[in-house]
């Protein structure tokens, strides 16, 4: 940094993340932080790095859009196990090139994220390094009993998605071409890539209605992630292409573009949608959360007998095979 | 890396980690971990990174090494707040020219170091960046009404250290200049750098025989860390390098360098050593348990009034005056 130096940083920090919260007893500024979980719940917890060249580019987003980002990306993890978020640690590592200005934007994008989903900054790191990078930690709590992990789908369960999984792949895509003329609809896919949302009222539904019998968050594609379920499960899926929740910009690339479309849409990552099946009794209680407008889910295949295979059906009949079926073996 | 893929090497740790644990619902390999923590604890959470460049040098530490000492640096700070190390995850971003068999020796370091203090691997991440670097997270319990913070101490209290304060930048002194033949003395010295302890039992005892009034780890130095406690306590401190417990070897140095060796060792960090307060009324409980041989600490000095101010008395008399107090800011 050419213009701040790491303590004026943490004094910064401090000043701006140092507030009371329910179950906190200790916050930034000492070797520790302290929580007071409540009794009846677990607490979760969970890590996620966005690093320069590999996870951004300076140049395709906004430090404020990457704050906002790097909270989104673990409160994520927390939603799919059907937690709130409560807590989180912020560990920055800092390159030469970033001066105070950049990363005070950056920290506004952060702790307006954080503020939105009621989470408190509690601690973390800096450091110089010669690669920037983002690591954040994000501790949640799930009542004892409904915690929802990868492991539970049963064959015959139904598999759904939230939202419009791909867009994010889609967006990255335009970013990358360069172009400086993005239609309205190329720049949603953009914004879909650039400000995700975490689906945490969505998580805390189909936990507390005791809808999902498993759940993931869509961060390595939905094939990669989908497989990551069928195989704690032991189970396999169907899914079927006709039923896929496209957006409206999506689709017009799948059209133009056919199944090389779909497998980007399937294997990019990013989307911070929620992936999860359920058995086909509770699809009545989803219907009424749907109809109230409480979450946005389709139902895109079944799960069926099978170890972790996954047969992808193209919305014209026969199977769509994908090779490469993430592009990041991020984990946890 | 030339040789592995990283979703191997997320194989590879949860074979290496996964074990149940007291108190572990969900270990790793989904979107988070979970923990039940007992009642009557509050949970303790820090994180520290390790930086290749700026906090180690590949050619001046062997991978096994660093794998421990990932793990010390951040249990010291459980260990500073009196509590029990409990939980870890490990953040790694992985640079290019790392291969396999490095950090597979890096992984057991961490598994040895982190079964010492019977800790459990719960989650992290694996990336890859153009800087190699580690973020470890650790999470501990302590009793409700038994942690230590800074904040604690009060003028009339004595000011204590662990260990011999100092070694590690000494040795680290000593590894920079490369030399071939060091003596045993040098070697010892080199080894406090490089294979740091975390005094996690000495927390505990001073925590649950209620002797510290305030605690912090040593991690940037001596002067700049009193001087955390002082501004967190608003207090100040007189320290009188006479009682300082020197190791023979650092000693040596002291005879020869004098002030400059003084310095050194007063502001280069990395010791993980505790340095805590008591007040006088304790004095007879800690002879106890350093009489058993359950800790090692030596008065230096004692708590004054004063907003933040330190007082360092030269063995000779007279003030030592420092200009850069510590080495780093690293903070939590």
């Amino acid at each position: 940094m050419d213009s701040i130096e790491e303590i004026d940083l943490i004094n910064l920090i401090e000043k701006m993340f140092d507030e009371p919260a329910p179950g906190l007893a200790l916050g930034i500024g000492d070797d520790c932080a302290a929580i007071r979980p409540a009794t009846g719940f677990e607490t979760l917890i969970t890590t996620d790095t966005l690093v320069e060249g590999t996870h951004f580019k300076r140049d395709l987003t906004t430090p404020d859009s990457l704050g906002r980002k790097s909270v989104c990306v673990s409160l994520s993890d927390i939603s799919a196990m059907g937690g709130r978020p409560k807590f989180l640690l912020l560990s920055i590592n800092i390159s030469k090139d970033i001066n105070k200005t950049w990363i005070v934007k950056y920290l506004h994008g952060f702790k307006a994220m954080a503020k939105r989903y009621d989470c408190r900054l509690i601690g973390g790191n800096i450091t110089r390094s010669r690669n920037l990078s983002f690591t954040v930690t994000a501790l949640g709590e799930v009542s004892k009993g409904f915690r929802i992990d990868r492991s539970g789908a049963m064959p015959g369960d139904l598999v759904f998605v939230t939202g419009s999984p791909g867009d994010s792949a889609l967006g990255l895509d335009l970013l990358n071409r360069r172009g400086a003329n993005y239609t309205s609809g190329e720049r949603k896919l953009i914004a879909r890539h650039q400000k995700p949302e975490a689906r945490v009222e969505w998580g805390q539904i189909l936990s507390s209605g005791r809808i999902a019998s498993s759940m993931i968050d869509i961060s390595d594609g939905l094939a990669l992630d989908l497989k990551r379920v069928l195989k704690a499960s032991c189970v396999g899926a169907v899914v079927e292409l006709s039923r896929f929740p496209l957006s409206t910009e999506a689709g017009k690339i799948v059209k133009a573009n056919g199944a090389k479309a779909w497998r980007r849409i399937l294997s990019g990552g990013e989307d911070y949608e929620l992936l999860f099946t359920a058995p086909p009794a509770k699809l009545k209680a989803l219907d009424r959360f749907q109809k109230s407008g409480k979450i946005k889910a389709v139902r895109i295949g079944e799960i069926v007998k099978g170890k972790g295979h996954l047969t992808i059906i193209k919305p014209e009949g026969g199977e769509l095979k994908i090779k490469k079926e993430g592009w990041l073996y991020n984990q946890q």
